[in-house]
């Protein structure tokens, strides 16, 4: 609890934290991080993306713990900091009592995973989805590139961490839910089945400026009144025909000009959908344009479709879940099996290691926010149930720990 | 013409002109018209709030033309331009031709109709709705005061102008018809019957920030669905219980934070509507809070409702309308009835003198945009009848003219 406070003391935010990728809160938090883990008796280093990474000494292979100590602009204390925390208290008290064998614990704070150059940055290079030339030239909304504040920061150099099935035995992220579920169900340990799959995209309405006194109703091409019927269809359709677990939000839009008495010649709405099943995701993306053009015919508009992030679904592994399920049971902590419709780093791990997720519950459901918040006892009960996960699996040989490579 | 194209010379933009009340541009613009009344023979001036005022010498009682010369961003030549470019040369030929006795020109060029401070800014105060004190305190988009931009042009010492029943005859703006009616029927002159009504009010749904994967649709308080189904009723209802004119345009809205993964806690809705009957405008006001309830409680949202402008309708005066009527036969012009769907200062003047506006096509309908035009020869029939209305008005001994007061 002292260092997850003190982490929260870089970059502090009233009641929150605002420590976007490589600003100087974050570089700086990086570097108290990297003691802390040294601190520890791990061998600790910044990557050359700015992934902080500690080892505990004399293992051959890993269990992965960790998460990410950015955050969104004015986000909570907890988010992604605990579960790296998690990882080193796990890691130090691994070290203080000489557990293990060949077996060690890895922590891991991925780079970015807000996403200020480009989300789940450090987790798609640790998993060699993206290489460093893929990402380098990504830019902030203040038009830093990747590049110039990696450079700044002094980790340009550094060689950069790899997932390495060989090696890394498993991946645990814990992490606070961010939604009301826990809480509204009296429990305390969420054990993620699987991370819902999530994709974006934008469509461009086109029609034309005109005078909004003079222009008869029937000579408009009005694209603003495009974008509210689409709203409204969209939402009608994922409703009737998504699934019981399927959301969406419409959370953004841009009309241009934007004024009272000029009828709008070019309106852009944001989509994103998610859901557990790449079927239902698949069944939404071919309406999108099957509405569009439906709405742009009665409207006397056009449209311009762009698809953005398309996430599919993660699963996580079966021998995880039940040892969750049975360690949240051996500490007395009431869990359950829930989805995440949020991303993880843990999305991108899945495919090629085992993963595993547990959530602590979120008061009120708060995250991303200042007022994002988690009760002490739970996070202490969280961490106890990570341990315990851990533990259990190095005694019991699970299968994972005995599979060869 | 040779006039009203060296009027665009100040802030031209391309094909248009850039001149917002009281920029350097409008300021230089406004000392040429002065010059250029001034040569006519007129006793010019401007007055307290930046209006040009020229009047041809010796009378006792005018009939006022006029209309604006500033601009909206990146504006048409022509819009008020050329109402006050007809005026001079009505004048300057009036003092050529030694006509009137008594009775003489007024040309008016009211400051700030398009509002960089005030829509209508100067017609209201030469009106007498609003006193120079209610709008010398407010402010353009940089923050200037209406203050310190007339004190740096050297008006803030100058009386103001102000309409006069016992002098002032009539009021007679001609304008571009910014809309495309006669183009489409080909016809030469709109003779406006009345300027519609225009209200304007603002919807600020308020709901919560919850995050958009993480929390089920039925524990959303969406403020952007409610905004969309707004959008689609409000729309629905205008149509279906509307009048075959009413004109209506949700130009702009405003979602806070605006992001894909952020259900929107915030949500504003600019409404304008605009009729020629106030009894339409009024039962489209009454519906508004009603559809706003309707819809916050089937979205677990809240509203509040602003309202902006509410202008009444203005009916131009019958014996105005029939005298352009007959005017334009006489020149040749086809001319056709017509509301006028765009606010103009005749709309102010209307309720206190007589007064009548006449159209001119305006090019494929467009305005308030750099692509405005209408043909030259179109620009001089127009000059021809408003020149022919003001001699009938004066040969015919019209009552206009007869009344005492």
């Amino acid at each position: 609890m002292a260092d997850l406070r003190q982490l929260a003391e870089f970059g502090r935010y009233e009641s929150g934290v605002n420590r976007r990728a490589l600003t100087p809160e974050d570089i700086a938090a990086r570097a108290w991080l990297k003691d802390r883990m040294q601190q520890a008796g791990l061998d600790a280093r910044i990557d050359g993306v700015g992934s902080v990474i500690g080892i505990t000494p004399g293992a051959t292979r890993y269990i992965v713990v960790g998460s990410h100590t950015d955050t969104v602009p004015k986000g909570g204390w907890l988010d992604g900091a605990m579960g790296v925390i998690f990882g080193l208290e796990v890691a130090r008290a691994f070290v203080e009592s000489g557990t293990g064998g060949d077996i060690g614990i890895q922590v891991m704070s991925f780079n970015d995973e807000e996403g200020r150059f480009a989300g789940l940055m450090g987790s798609s290079v640790f998993c060699g989805l993206k290489t460093l030339e893929d990402v380098i030239g990504m830019r902030a909304d203040d038009n830093t590139t990747l590049a110039s504040a990696l450079e700044a920061a002094g980790y340009a150099d550094q060689a950069v961490a790899k997932i390495d099935p060989a090696t890394h035995i498993a991946y645990l992220e814990p992490h606070i839910e961010q939604g009301p579920l826990l809480e509204s169900k009296n429990k305390k340990i969420g054990i993620v089945t699987e991370i819902v799959g999530a994709e974006r995209c934008q469509i461009r309405f086109l029609g034309q400026a005109d005078h909004a006194g003079t222009t008869p109703m029937a000579m408009r091409h009005d694209t603003a009144a495009a974008l509210y019927a689409y709203g409204v269809r969209f939402a009608e359709f994922c409703r009737t025909r998504g699934a019981e677990n399927t959301v969406w939000n419409l959370g953004n839009v841009g009309l241009e000009p934007g004024a009272y008495n000029v009828v709008t010649p070019e309106s852009t709405l944001y989509l994103e959908y998610r859901d557990g099943s790449s079927e239902i995701l698949r069944r939404i993306r071919e309406i999108i344009p099957v509405l569009a053009a439906e709405i742009c015919e009665s409207h006397n508009v056009e449209y311009e479709l762009s698809d953005g992030v398309r996430a599919q679904p993660a699963a996580m592994n079966d021998t995880l879940i039940d040892c969750i399920e049975v360690a949240a049971e051996k500490c007395g902590a009431p869990s359950l099996r829930m989805p995440s419709g949020a991303g993880h780093d843990a999305m991108l791990c899945a495919p090629i290691i085992p993963t595993g997720m547990l959530f602590v519950p979120s008061i009120g459901g708060r995250s991303h926010d200042i007022a994002e918040d988690t009760h002490e006892d739970d996070i202490i009960l969280g961490l106890r149930v990570l341990s315990t996960v851990i533990s259990d699996l190095i005694a019991d040989g699970s299968p994972l720990i005995n599979q060869t490579h």
